[in-house]
């Protein structure tokens, strides 16, 4: 399995009108957090993206229990469960402190700066099977 | 069945450097569809909340089929397919002409400005009843 | 003179948790006037990009005097004073019916795709100058 | 004078389809340096608001010199040049290393969560004026 958590502080411009963050800001956080699980994992999506290797999102769901409030200090942990193929399921929990908050999860595949589906890369295919032994 | 169409026309700052119309941009325009469709039933949902009654979102989801871009005329259709009970739950698609670009939906309860789970309003559950003759 | 107006309906996603309008949203807005604008003069700008000129903002303001709210219809107007050159100067006034709730002005120059400033192509500044008559 | 630094990592979010930063974002990233410069000196911008007063803008601009991207590390500054009275004036920088990307302004007052302009509690300008030594 592979995971990584991102701190985050909510941002004022994240709140809406019921006094609570808008429920888009979720999926935003979300991609932070995959942005940073490759990192963590060393692969840099900018490099990706300047390989012509674009990750767009195919699926995003995510699920409210609780709000999170203007200047609340969350932790977004997201999760590869299973080495990734022709796509890339990952899972997110979104915590203050050990409260729950939100969970989620997002499909992904690669694309071509001009929009065209691409076969993974084989170099990042195997290196994210390192993470994954038999 | 309820359902109403609203018309989008994709705004630079809903892009992103894909290229494309950033993903969680979709969300906000199934919002609006919402609250149009609420208008067109004759419920504000400006009053709704004077009122009282908030509509946060529980779940929601979006499959991702075609882009859409910068400058696009895209509509938005939204539509309750069986009377809401204690949640409300909508689906979405999202259209440029005639082209599907996008698939979602999403599940409402109604919640006081406090933040507490309420009973959906009589009135309006009746008025919603309406529209789905036996 | 040219001038343009927009009509706008304040989205839930643009208010916070102040109840209002968030002030980065007049921005966003200012530009949609900025493209129906050159719409209405039969430039577009989607076209303006395809031939490889971007508009950035070089400098941007906005005053805030009243606040809008979720579902405020308003208008924002944009105009253009003189005849661009070098430099496109625009400014803004965003109203709910007669009240004046902001105002704002921008300043724009071409630029290519890759971030290097451009000579305004000609044609582009003879069609402006046509709605500037000595 | 006081004056507060922020860190930003650009996300994917805050870009546009020209490929750079989207120019609102600098916007939010002036107010995180507000919110953080304000806890430097002990006075958390929550706790300003839960006793009623809000610090809406009343003026902001922005110049853009050079651009920003996806990934890119970024600080903020922010800085209070003369003690607050009536209003509070802020001037804003951001740089990627010792590169100035975009300065900023902005202007504050305070007001009650209802939009009636309210004199600056006393024991805020107080704490204020003892980074102003005479």
């Amino acid at each position: 399995m592979i995971s990584s958590t991102t701190n985050i502080r909510v941002r004022y411009a994240e709140t809406d009108k019921m006094g609570i963050v808008y429920h888009t800001n979720y999926f935003v956080w979300f991609e932070m957090c995959r942005v940073e699980m490759l990192d963590n994992i060393g692969l840099s999506y900018r490099d990706l993206e300047s390989r012509g290797y674009l990750l767009p999102v195919l699926d995003i769901s995510a699920s409210y229990k609780k709000s999170a409030h203007f200047d609340d200090r969350l932790t977004v942990t997201c999760f590869i469960d299973e080495p990734p193929t022709l796509r890339i399921n990952i899972s997110y929990e979104v915590r203050r402190s050990d409260e729950l908050l939100v969970t989620g999860s997002s499909r992904h595949a690669f694309m071509s700066p001009e929009g065209r589906p691409l076969k993974p890369p084989k170099d990042i295919i195997q290196h994210f099977e390192t993470y994954f032994p038999r």
